[in-house]
């Protein structure tokens, strides 16, 4: 036995409840938490991973609980490491103490800074928000790109937005990639997930302005004003918004582009329009 | 043996010159296509890889050769397809028809689309190039990541900015992912090698501005103006500029933030900071 529990393997090392030492790879605490890699597990059991010290940080900083913690066992006498430590257990976690064998088994990145965390998504349901004094709401329509997804959510945080409403077949921004761009943001982001009718019937009662980016948009973006609350609507990488969502839109603003390039990535296109909106709001 | 050329197997296939049909991922001239995935290679030979038919009719259309194109069999029958493939012989290239098994081999992307091509890198030396009547530059300090480089390029080439200098170690633009996220941008935008002190000695000689982008800017960045050329200086992901290159710009900006993000992402800061330039030039 690898193991060792306060119970059955008292050793030299300080033996705390909740903390596990694990040597091997096998042992299943340890692909448990290596199985929340695959959506289908993610999903079912609705818990998610975030990889290193300061990810890690954020979480605990913005009020979610780590409730298994891998942890690099020389991380155990470094500060941001003790305190996420600490945390966890004061929260009823578990801390599975390994080594970098282990830590690599459970971690997808390359460099996975000394820790993994096992924390509980997120979810609330658009008719349980009310938004009528909120600033502004992102929502994006089947984005596939993790990256991009938690580069918007990162984007929202740094300019105040609430959060972001995710239509039909967005990626997840639970996933490890998520995560990472979104570099914290995904824990103070609120997230929804809704069909497109059901948005539209939501947003109809929140007032507001209904403003989606398109190619085919025939106003600048910087020519509207953007009254709050602010539903600011992105469309898929390769496709942009469906015509009939286009329709639902208030305004269909256009970022203008002089050069070559024929379209801008999203979460580009994404920030450049919050910072619109929160540069006039800002200015008010 | 598996390959097929004009003077050792004719057969029912159409016989051109400068096209040969590879059944083996074994095949050296697969190998030496595959080996540009690495930097080593890509330094050594000057080339790099482009996947994908869209990125690679770019490629095409701004006047970049394709030295070897790796063609899937029926993309032959393709529109786009049959004419990467007259362009890329008419440039004197080869073209290499092959099976999905052997274009798996030098694609890494998981859909490579039917095609991989292998061009010619361009680099400028900044004592060639006269930037005095220039719009913009974007000058990028040890960017580590090829995604976030690309992306910038993307921007860069939207907003009709010359090219990027990159400065002391900078990722590879010419790295798949670099490429990829450029969608075909890196085609079109100037790129240069420089160390920083090159770099500071040239700038002076062009007038214009040197703004830096940091979080220790103290001026909002939209509240200075932009005189042509601008020169834009975006630092490392990690740790931003150095302290020392900060004071050698002209003026340090600052994106506001007012959420809980204590940083953006630095190809959406350099975005915002592309299309604040651009816009205030584009309305004078």
């Amino acid at each position: 036995m690898a193991e060792q529990t306060p119970n059955t393997h008292p050793s030299h090392t300080s033996v705390q409840p909740g903390v596990r030492h694990i040597a091997s790879p096998a042992n299943a605490a340890v692909k448990a938490v290596r199985a929340l890699h695959q959506k289908k597990h993610r999903e079912s059991s609705g818990r998610f991973l975030a990889e290193g010290l300061r990810v890690l940080s954020e979480a605990v900083e913005r009020g979610h609980a780590i409730e298994t913690l891998v942890l690099l066992e020389p991380m155990r006498s470094h500060r941001v490491g003790r305190r996420l430590e600490a945390a966890c257990l004061e929260g009823g976690g578990e801390v599975l103490v390994v080594s970098e064998a282990v830590l690599a088994k459970v971690a997808r990145k390359d460099n996975p800074q000394g820790a993994v965390g096992v924390l509980r998504q997120r979810w609330e349901t658009l008719e349980s928000i009310d938004a009528r004094r909120d600033f502004c709401w992102v929502a994006l329509e089947s984005i596939r790109d993790p990256g991009n997804l938690g580069t918007i959510l990162r984007t929202c945080d740094a300019v105040g937005a609430e959060g972001a409403i995710l239509i039909d077949h967005c990626c997840d921004p639970y996933s490890i990639e998520g995560v990472r761009a979104s570099m914290g943001s995904v824990f103070a982001q609120r997230l929804v997930r809704a069909e497109f009718d059901e948005f539209r019937h939501w947003r109809h009662k929140q007032g507001g302005i209904l403003v989606g980016a398109s190619l085919k948009g025939t106003m600048d973006y910087q020519e509207i004003s953007y009254p709050r609350p602010v539903f600011l609507f992105m469309g898929n990488e390769q496709s942009g918004l469906p015509e009939s969502y286009e329709d639902a839109c208030d305004s269909l603003v256009r970022i203008p582009m002089r050069g070559g390039a024929d379209s801008l990535n999203v979460s580009i296109a994404a920030s450049l329009m919050l910072y619109e909106i929160y540069n006039q709001d800002r200015k008010q």
